[in-house]
């Protein structure tokens, strides 16, 4: 029998990067990783993934690689490069597409991380098989991918699927980004953590949570009190699943999707917020959409899917 | 020297039926109209659409003619029927584009208008070659096309592009899709006179428009009072712009678009809104994105860009 063919994807992430061969049914074979040190020169890290990537393909020489896919924060699809790397300071301006490209002799296709990740949902996840969707991920911040008429869509600069930045609330939080009330201050498990230390200063209702430091408060842990009857984590987790449920109506007015993925940390909540997310989502959308658009979390593994998502952009070329 | 393609487009208003033949260069070489009765059975429009299509192309029967394209309000470009037909109660359910079909033995593409005026802008108009653009119709409602990846959007069920039903506010103005706050609701040639109507409500300030039944005032008076030194028309224009540009940031950070072109009733404003829109829109934008979206009215004369761009749907397919 022949070889599949194989792919390898790698995550670039501010603390971790990971790679993995996979091949086309979405398998991941192996794996490498090495933690990313954000104060190296490009060509040092450019060494050390040199390195990782001769180890994952030791063993393949003979398989038949199609490429190595990259998914980045903040990448420009169009060009294959990093405009400005916030956590990765020694990435950015680098033509990351091009100088790995004629250093490894292999095709190179990089990515903004949430692009790639929408990919691999497409080719391997709970996208599989479908022309119109959106991936948005909840973690840290709060990054979205299109995929449209079968493509991603990266805009005309490469710079698309930043909805983390759209409004929410006028005149709310504060941002990263120096704007305010945007989208991602709100959902994300971020967003959420400060939903919950938002309730805890508005009133002075038992909470659990009080007993935890902010820095050691997560989506994981807000969703164990509101399991164990905290009335205040429910209460967070209730309002980030309706402002959730809310923008994601004016996604469905303007696109069509057939679903909305959603991944990363804040769906460790689980089912809870899912199904509270569902029914604002379907009570707010015009008639002509109700029950039409399904809502589901990601079926990869949050480990593998960047790096399934990485693998996705030569697959997919 | 051969003659150049040519094509049929044929814009169907609640009020008018509007039939023109095109070229291949987007020239308007002949009009045939006819008023829309409401009350009428689909086959006795039919019958008029079918004598109004053999008027139009009437000496032209040695050219070649690739299809006849139909914009439609409410249309499924999928599937080419009109799922809800509201001002033209005889084309509800109608499969407009197999029953068009079989009857003139020409290929028929059937599109929603803004969609179909979207690729008019793309072919023809003020999106000339461009892959990824946004088309805005500011009429009595507020229509939307999206073209990314040089293709329309027009979704998983053919239902995309309804943003004038996004959110813009809260709790707002009442929408007659049922929901409130709708985009369309303010930011359209009707939501410019709700908020005139509501500046009059709010103070006893002087003005103009105070002379006219509601009914008759529009967004061509509304500019006029203001170039005449209106305060309160004014105020209602520089609303609508804040309003207007505040919501394109939203569809820039999903799609990064190489242009939002704007069209219909409230564009009669003229230079004064264009440029207050612009200013709000520049000045809200991620700085990844500032000066980079191209914001301009549709080139195309308004009474000729339905017909355009319907005629553009053979011409793209």
């Amino acid at each position: 029998m022949k070889d599949l063919k194989l792919s390898v994807g790698i995550d670039i992430g501010g603390t971790n990067t990971k790679l993995g061969l996979v091949n086309t049914n979405g398998n991941l074979i192996k794996r490498v990783n090495f933690s990313t040190n954000p104060l190296l020169r490009f060509s040092d890290y450019q060494a050390l993934l040199t390195n990782a990537l001769e180890e994952l393909i030791q063993g393949f020489e003979n398989s038949d690689v199609l490429g190595v896919g990259l998914g980045v924060p903040g990448a420009n699809g169009n060009t294959g490069s990093i405009p400005e790397a916030a956590n990765i300071p020694f990435l950015s301006e680098v033509p990351l597409k091009n100088v790995l490209e004629s250093a490894w002799k292999l095709p190179v296709f990089v990515a903004k991380d949430a692009n790639a990740a929408a990919l691999g949902e497409m080719l391997f996840g709970s996208a599989k098989g479908m022309q119109n969707f959106i991936l948005l991920t909840l973690g840290t911040g709060l990054g979205s991918g299109l995929v449209l008429n079968g493509k991603i869509v990266s805009g005309s600069n490469g710079l698309a699927a930043e909805y983390g930045h759209s409004l929410l609330v006028k005149n709310g939080r504060w941002c990263n980004c120096g704007q305010r009330g945007c989208f991602e201050t709100y959902v994300s498990a971020t967003g959420l953590k400060r939903t919950a230390l938002s309730l805890m200063a508005k009133s002075n209702q038992y909470s659990i949570m009080r007993e935890i430091a902010p820095n050691d408060l997560d989506a994981l842990k807000i969703a164990e009190a509101g399991e164990a009857g905290d009335e205040l984590a429910k209460k967070a987790i209730e309002k980030t699943a309706y402002w959730l449920g809310s923008k994601m109506v004016d996604l469905v007015v303007l696109t069509d999707p057939e679903a909305i993925i959603l991944a990363g940390g804040l769906t460790n909540i689980g089912d809870y917020f899912l199904s509270l997310t569902k029914v604002t989502f379907e009570e707010k959308l015009l008639p002509m959409f109700k029950g039409m658009v399904k809502v589901k979390y990601s079926s990869l593994g949050s480990d593998e899917a960047a790096i399934l998502g990485a693998a996705s952009l030569p697959m997919n070329a």
